[in-house]
């Protein structure tokens, strides 16, 4: 550990970093903030995604084998007391382990490979905790690819990268695309795109989903837009057995993924293999 | 509406309403706060919970189908200003309109009956934002009832009847039972006792869930103890096919839920019926 304790919440590398927290500044630096010890140690896992490293003294301590593997990648670190720490986490109890990261999104065409099986897209997703949590969901479903479309949230808002429990840094992540651009492109490499919404024609158990998919998610309060009904192959909605008027949009799209992910490796168990 | 509209935020009526935010007080008065126009239209759905309803005048005109409701029970109604709703609310944008109801939760024995065949335990469930999504996600996917151990956050919780978007007043609900006895009551009544856990032998896919099941799912940081485990008839963990390491537990819930009301219901599309 190189260098004294940064102790002064108003130093100029402590701003530099604060700032962070607000998109514009990200959008200029293309740099964001990962905080705590599991999201630090998957963004260390990744060539050149860690550019600085901050850690309290305990935090040195407690989590050694990540400050000597930001020191073995070349990353600069810095002691920080609680207070700077606290200053520039976001959370209200910081683990005492931030890192400020490059961005990782990668263009739409990288990421919709052709041999995407399952992708999920965010349309209109405002809240950063749901987004977070269905792009952890999707990473455990393993899909291929999550694209954030341009009127959704920014995936590297604080919450978002903290509900995403470090899956962020897990599968090619695209944001800022126009949804009718990552459609078309979905169907070109041949996934079935389907829009979940509560206003689908066919349930979830009545659709064939052994094929490659792509699933849009829309906005917690009103859903999907007719717009984007249209460009969907189909419109599926979750059946709702009990009272309940719907779901929770993360929800949803765990029980859509988790179907997707069921209905792909049953396929695939059952199918004579393909020759190369 | 009779009186007047009440506008001293000191007044010992908001005063009275205002300490339904505390547990203790709640458990007191065996009486939480429902707020927004659905969770008080569901609440007075059902016969005698609404004992008082608060709203702003704004509120009276939009929602006056409630008002009106309200009035048709005989529940008393009191005009508030907006800054009494503020006082007396719990979300930073409250629409205007609140309930003050009855406790809602049954006897487990009156939960839990012979017909059961899906029941959701909530054990060392802390978080009132996850607690209540579960119960919504429950009440979707047809449960029979939600039962909160005593180790788990309270369902009246302000966070938990508001995640749980009506569903509080659409289903059996439990509180304050002991894990054991809960379990021990479901085997009795027939239901296989699923522990939903990371560290289960057993995937989703690989169980069959077409019999009448409950599902117990634990804490969101570390899941559930040793001897819940071994309470249950088998452990059981959702597949992770991607790096996530684990899912968040009202999604995880959500699949497990789902995965069992699918199976139930495609067992019984195909089984022979039963005679009476």
């Amino acid at each position: 550990m190189a260098g004294s304790e940064l102790t002064n919440i108003k130093s100029p590398r402590v701003k530099a970093v604060r700032r962070l927290t607000k998109r514009a500044f990200r959008d200029r630096d293309r740099s964001f903030i990962a905080e705590g010890p599991q999201a630090v140690r998957e963004a260390l896992a990744l060539d050149g995604v860690v550019t600085q490293l901050f850690a309290t003294a305990e935090a040195e301590v407690r989590h050694a084998d990540i400050v000597a593997a930001a020191a073995a990648a070349g990353v600069p670190s810095q002691r920080a007391s609680g207070e700077v720490m606290a200053e520039l986490a976001q959370t209200v109890t910081p683990q005492g382990l931030l890192a400020v990261c490059r961005f990782v999104h990668v263009p739409l065409d990288d990421a919709v490979t052709a041999d995407a099986r399952l992708v999920a897209v965010l349309a209109h997703v405002r809240d950063p905790g749901n987004a977070g949590t269905v792009l952890r969901t999707a990473d455990a479903a393993g899909a291929d690819a999550v694209v954030f479309t341009d009127a959704s949230v920014d995936p590297y808002n604080g919450k978002c990268v903290r509900a995403s429990a470090g899956s962020l840094f897990h599968l090619p992540v695209v944001t800022g695309t126009p949804v009718a651009r990552a459609v078309g492109r979905l169907k070109e490499r041949g996934l079935r795109v389907l829009a979940a919404d509560g206003a689908g024609e066919h349930t979830l158990d009545d659709v064939d989903l052994s094929g490659p998919t792509a699933w849009i998610f829309g906005n917690e309060a009103w859903g999907l837009p007719e717009e984007i009904l249209e460009l969907a192959d189909d419109v599926v909605r979750v059946p709702i057995y009990g009272g309940a008027e719907s779901l929770n949009l993360a929800t949803a799209a765990a029980v859509c993924l988790y179907a997707s992910a069921r209905s792909q490796r049953a396929g695939s168990r059952s199918s004579v293999p393909r020759l190369p």
